[in-house]
């Protein structure tokens, strides 16, 4: 499987067990759009093309730098699987890995698309005993209570800001929230939603780039905490074997993740039915004869 | 010892042992220099006055509600631990209780006072391998070396930000950095400093109020950790008495944080001394009279 995130092996973060963004990970702004060796193997009519996050599958052939690949057990569906390159783990790891999510805690899950059903899916499974979904997208509901949303909100339902909702519907704060959307403004939200003196707020969804978020220090102050985490805290290497094991042994769910299958020639139909909110989930392209 | 953080140790937080910030100290607006009951107990030529952080101890007898006293070794001199009532406890406790920074760590510390001072010392009981002490102030140099500095760096010296010569100087950034200043705009340089992956950045100065903090997301997003602490975390009835012991014991230092001793008479002139930067650490009041 071709995943974004590189595992070198060398470097000092891959060498720490602790840190999972190889330093490959971070180019100098100028490679950008180039495998790590500073190229790029792509080409159209003669011009030289980018490669998307150093994969770049959406085509029949691809070079990938051996930092990008894993190896997984022969015998799993690939059309399955290969949601676990991105989306599911980077969602389900803020529970699971980062925020270590203890049995009996109040959650809350802002945004309910693939990254934020696999944090919802994180939470039930360290044991959660509330978790809050959160969309502006109602149709999320029932799709939500499949992954373990015991409580769904839309926060258009509500005059008040998200925070204040869920501060008072757990009497003074969530244990943990998981901010999946990447929205600049959401930051805080999620931050303030936790209780002070141990709550701990993750950021999951990747905010537009050069946009700084701003936040009250106060609730930091009072014994908040707040991390992020990229690819939910997983070493691909490390890590993409043994979910792919759990999926198998259905220890976690991926077919349920999935909204539409489209054949590659109709890549892109999705972005119309994203745009339209009838993606509620993930679409699954079928590119039979993808080769690494 | 009267302190300033109360423990009712009747609030769910003062019931978990993990929490600190007694639900009794974030009062209602209105309620802000008054006690607990709601009411004050000092006045001036007929006129209330307010509580400064429900002590007031710059008097010979003040009224505090039992949650903000701590019963403590009757052997102990209270000229060197009252400074445990607040500036020592909350910089120590920021990596020994909070952080938990463990042995060969880097550490930054930001802002060299008592504050700071204490976190430094708290990095070094720890068995940090550095220690960047960080002030404007070259005068904090040696001192600073006393508590166990290992290198110091006064930003005034260089044109670029301060987390970009600690991220040069530690080839990617510290394991842990603490800002005890309340410097709005050096928050986000605290969290910056610290390495990806792993890296944790203590919020233990107080910014001014009503005053937003911004930052890049992005350094969070890739695996860093944000927290903040009151009290240096510390519970104040369950951990004073300890430190207390642990200074007669000589495993923390006191009696090096004091610069100079006033009588109670020329309180103000600790204003002035610390406005021309000659108070390096502490002022002590000598108040031979005070009860509670």
């Amino acid at each position: 499987m071709p995943i974004f995130l590189p595992q070198c092996q060398e470097c000092d973060t891959c060498k720490n067990p602790n840190e999972n963004v190889c330093q490959k990970f971070i180019p100098p702004p100028e490679a950008i759009g180039l495998l790590t060796d500073g190229t790029t193997r792509m080409s159209c009519k003669g011009k030289s093309l980018h490669h998307f996050l150093g994969c770049s599958t959406f085509s029949e052939y691809a070079v990938v730098d051996e930092s990008q690949v894993v190896k997984v057990d022969k015998t799993a569906p690939l059309d399955k699987i290969s949601i676990l390159s991105c989306g599911v783990s980077t969602g389900y790891g803020g529970p699971f890995k980062v925020a270590k999510v203890v049995p009996g805690s109040v959650c809350a899950v802002f945004g309910l698309g693939t990254v934020g059903l696999g944090a919802v899916m994180g939470c039930r499974n360290q044991g959660a005993k509330i978790i809050f979904g959160i969309d502006i997208n109602n149709e999320k509901k029932e799709i939500a209570k499949t992954f373990g949303v015991t409580e769904f909100i839309n926060p258009k339902d509500y005059q008040k800001p998200i925070h204040e909702i869920l501060i008072e519907k757990t009497n003074g704060g969530c244990d943990f929230t998981f901010e999946c959307v990447g929205n600049i403004g959401l930051l805080e939200s999620a931050l303030y939603a936790v209780k002070p003196g141990g709550g701990h707020s993750v950021l999951i969804g990747v905010p537009p780039q050069g946009k700084k978020a701003s936040f009250d220090p106060y609730p930091l102050l009072y014994g908040r905490n707040w991390s992020g985490c990229c690819y939910g805290g997983f070493k691909p290497k490390d890590d993409v074997p043994g979910l792919v094991e759990d999926y198998m042994k259905k220890r976690i769910m991926l077919d349920e993740f999935i909204t539409t299958t489209l054949p590659i020639e109709e890549v892109n139909k999705s972005f119309d039915l994203m745009i339209q909110g009838k993606v509620t989930k993930t679409v699954m392209y079928y590119n039979e004869g993808f080769k690494v």
